[in-house]
């Protein structure tokens, strides 16, 4: 998931940057496209050119103590210069049921540095405390990146469905779905919320039209989907204002 | 959860049974609506009127020993000829990690009983095994009951952000969220997949439009999306077809 959720919400990712505790160091050994750093990961990215990669994974250890580095403004810094733009930092978050103020600093520490959007995430993995755990999920300033409806959907990927490449946990359902979250999580992420308003809207789409009259004229309103953003958010807009403010926007 | 999936998901219920195993007697005594039956239920749904509820909750106790009468067949189709036309059953099913040959079962069964639609659903709740609970929701045949998108949003009842009523869990956002599976149980529950496709679809929008050439004529088709079914799951259909099947379906 955490992995899933980055990759297949930009195009064409190619320079993927995961720095981990290395627990999981022996899943890519086998691959000849992967390239192993055994080190300081905030002393790696120092040296790395600014823009190098499309996507960065952090599946750090508990953020508590040692890694406690990698929950702070310089090491994000860090990793949003080696980041292009419109690419995109998933972090581990620890679980909404317990971290909710850590997941909190998080959030303000990265709408400082993100210009892009920032979504928080979680899935169901019953052997972490509460049984879940948490995503950060941001992007750089750049081409918008519509976290919520993947430009890489895995279903469209060949070989996705292969023997022994079968996913047990990701599809595309479960990924919209890991974006929604309870409502207790909402009210704390005030950071978040305010971090929604911000985000530059695109339009997506037009799903429903509806003629409303004004005294003797009528004009007709669409209910426009938002990049980024889940069907329920869809607003009534003037056509023609939509049509002026998007020009380049075909429905 | 148990509660607000089936009851956002019919038009204004009215009369609703809950079946539980006592542990939460004490929330409604407050409640002058509330009707309390202390008793076996099964006995009790052999007495009820058919057609009697918009609703019927089961939140019944480990579904293995004393409780095992409640995942069999009679009791399912009491359960069905309690429930009026359209209305719905919401069962709790377990953990999707620990319990799927049961979930597999329930499903079987109710899909012989219930001929609207079949669906299955979980929440996070860090102190159930596995850290999970599972739902199983059922419509009975009569109008068709879109289960994905509530009829009733919460977000739209009055009074439900109220002080001391506002909900920690649910909302409509984890109200769809809820129904997307994880890829392993997607295909252990191969009965439920069969379901979906007896099911009598309906178009809830069309998204998008294209035209494609034939030879010298060229056809206008749309993407459908359809009644208690995901937008990933749009298809694309011919116009003039769609119109002829869904004279009634305005867009």
């Amino acid at each position: 998931m955490i992995t899933h959720l980055p990759l297949c919400s930009v195009p064409s990712p190619k320079t993927v940057l995961v720095v981990e505790g290395g627990d999981e160091l022996a899943t890519g050994f086998e691959n000849s496209r992967v390239c192993f750093h055994v080190g300081d990961a905030v002393e790696f990215l120092r040296n790395v050119p600014e823009g190098t990669y499309d996507a960065i994974i952090v599946d750090s250890s508990d953020l508590v103590g040692p890694a406690q580095e990698l929950v702070e403004k310089p090491f994000f810094d860090t990793l949003a210069r080696a980041l292009r733009p419109g690419s995109v930092l998933c972090n581990m978050e620890e679980s909404m049921w317990l971290h909710t103020h850590l997941i909190d600093d998080m959030i303000s520490i990265c709408r400082e540095i993100f210009k892009g959007s920032i979504h928080c995430a979680w899935a169901s993995v019953p052997t972490y405390p509460s049984a879940v755990i948490g995503f950060l999920i941001c992007s750089t300033e750049g081409p918008a990146v519509d976290f919520l409806n993947p430009i890489n959907p895995i279903e469209k990927l060949e070989g996705a469905h292969q023997h022994k490449r079968e996913l047990r946990y990701y599809n595309s359902e479960m990924h919209k779905a890991t974006f929604s979250l309870p409502s207790f999580l909402k009210r704390e992420l005030i950071l978040l919320v305010d971090a929604y308003d911000t985000i530059e809207k695109e339009p997506v789409r037009i799903v429903d039209r509806r003629i409303v009259k004004r005294g003797s004229t009528s004009v007709t309103e669409v209910l426009v989907e938002w990049i980024d953003s889940f069907p329920e958010y869809a607003t009534w807009e003037h056509l023609h204002l939509l049509q002026a403010n998007f020009p380049h926007f075909h429905h």
